[in-house]
């Protein structure tokens, strides 16, 4: 390729497995062809468009309002998560996730519940400008860089070069969605109205100001799992042909795509640059194995990325 | 109004407030304005959008259904609302609905439970498959319309009017999300992943073609009354500036438009035209209270509008 699609890429075959693909569904009169609103792709967040090591930036967010919560109440910081949130013990937490990912959620659990007394009350617009703030005014521990920048460049520009082929992009995460929401227009270019995501149940109240939808301290939905491709037909009403992911929660996700009379690609992405980004596969295991067998496109950050960040967006 | 804006809308009130609602919140540098992507409007369905008498029409379609299961297995013939399917009776049917609107749930749970049972286990693409052939081949029981047909010509064009000043219309229905999906985009230029609605739960089953999501035998979401704001803030992050329904159910959304900051234009369809429509107040007997004391736009069907139904869509 010499026509600048895809520059962050390197010439791999992953590369070339995109481009044929949007190739063969755009071509018009070919056996593939998908008209335009049928080219819905599908993207996993944490560890798929951004970073999620040492741990996901929404857990950042999370210890923030913990400690707070903590030093306003002392009794808080002998009790999982505000002690862990309060001490910075970023190994605790960073284990919730790699056990989650082993079938063990003890820990999920007891983070969850922390997580539900964080936010219970708050409305989804203070919230939401929580967030933004967070996730604008915060720096990446490790990387040094804007929690806003810590998009992945290929990613972005696949973002892209799929939007100009007639897709049109969701992200489906497991994260929480209103967290995302507040910049995935300006890190992705999707709207709030395109990400698909956990959250918590929500309650509506009224009050003079046409009514107020606030966070409830229960669960509503975690979207992991089997969970995905159904949030996906919930909130779309049609399955995708492309979908990226890079854990063992997106396999029903990535194997939905397509179906019976489509084509699909699913992308997986491989953490193996421990130079430019991280090295890991926890969380992983079964996705590759899965990616072998049904020759899925592994996507590794050290081969097929000659760019891993971009600039935070202006 | 001379330049045919709006033209099945007489020349009253109603029009004038939606023609200077929209003026204001389009003009560049005005008080009021707002940018095109917060341009957000919903709308309930059955008697907002599309007749709802005798019957709500995804009745017919679930009654179609009952009816086959009661053809099937005579031992369901003597039991609701399998009797009342085989029987056509339609004055159960009919207060099912009247009922839930004065606040009576029994025979709506009575209804549910069959609903339930009778899509158990149906992929979503068989179901929409089903509705699809339902709503472009069945007859409106006394319009003589096809159902394709039953959507109201003043609200489609108002629609279509909205979109063409930059507007994002959603549907927000207490009737099934994946009942009206497959014919939203022919009748209302809504896509699917602009409808909002009740649905059943859903289950991913994997299969050897990518999965497949089909309805388990219980409910999930009931979107109406509060649960509408709810569900409004959950698929699109944002809070509409207009919204338009036809009964108590929808007060919470009519309420939740507009909100702190923003202006609000709210749209309440009075069935009052027994020539050309229905005429009826029950179950709407709140929301008109509410809209005298609140100023809400009450649409007349009589007195605001020239023609009521469209052909229709080709």
């Amino acid at each position: 390729m010499t026509d600048g699609t895809l520059a962050t890429w390197n010439d791999t075959s992953a590369r070339a497995a995109i481009v044929e693909f949007v190739e063969r569904v755009t071509t018009e009169g070919g056996p593939d062809y998908v008209p335009r609103p049928e080219r819905v792709a599908t993207f996993d967040n944490d560890g798929t468009l951004w970073c999620e090591k040492p741990m996901p930036i929404e857990l950042g967010f999370i210890l923030q309002r913990l400690t707070e919560m903590a030093d306003a109440d002392p009794s808080l910081r002998e009790k999982q998560p505000w002690k862990a949130a309060a001490e910075r013990d970023y190994h605790w937490l960073s284990d919730v996730i790699t056990k989650h990912y082993h079938g063990d959620d003890t820990d999920v659990r007891v983070l969850m519940a922390g997580m539900l007394q964080a936010f219970a009350g708050m409305s989804v617009e203070g919230y939401a400008h929580a967030a933004d703030a967070f996730l604008r005014g915060g720096t990446h521990p490790t990387l040094g860089r804007a929690f806003h920048a810590c998009g992945y460049a290929p990613m972005i520009e696949l973002l892209a070069f799929l939007e100009a082929h007639g897709f049109t992009n969701y992200i489906a995460s497991g994260g929480d969605r209103d967290f995302m929401r507040p910049i995935t227009e300006d890190v992705y270019r999707i709207p709030p109205e395109r990400v698909i995501g956990s959250s918590n149940a929500l309650r509506y109240l009224e009050d003079e100001h046409g009514g107020t939808v606030t966070y409830a301290a229960e669960p509503d939905v975690f979207d992991d799992g089997p969970v995905k491709p159904i949030r996906i037909w919930s909130r779309i009403g049609r399955r995708p042909i492309l979908a990226g992911g890079n854990s063992n929660g997106d396999i029903p996700m990535l194997q939905y795509a397509g179906g019976r009379d489509r084509p699909a690609l699913r992308l997986l992405v491989l953490h193996d640059d421990p130079e430019r980004e991280f090295d890991y596969t926890a969380g992983a295991e079964k996705s590759l194995e899965t990616a072998a067998t049904q020759g899925w496109t592994v996507v590794s950050i050290k081969s097929d990325w000659n760019t891993v960040f971009a600039d935070a967006p202006a």
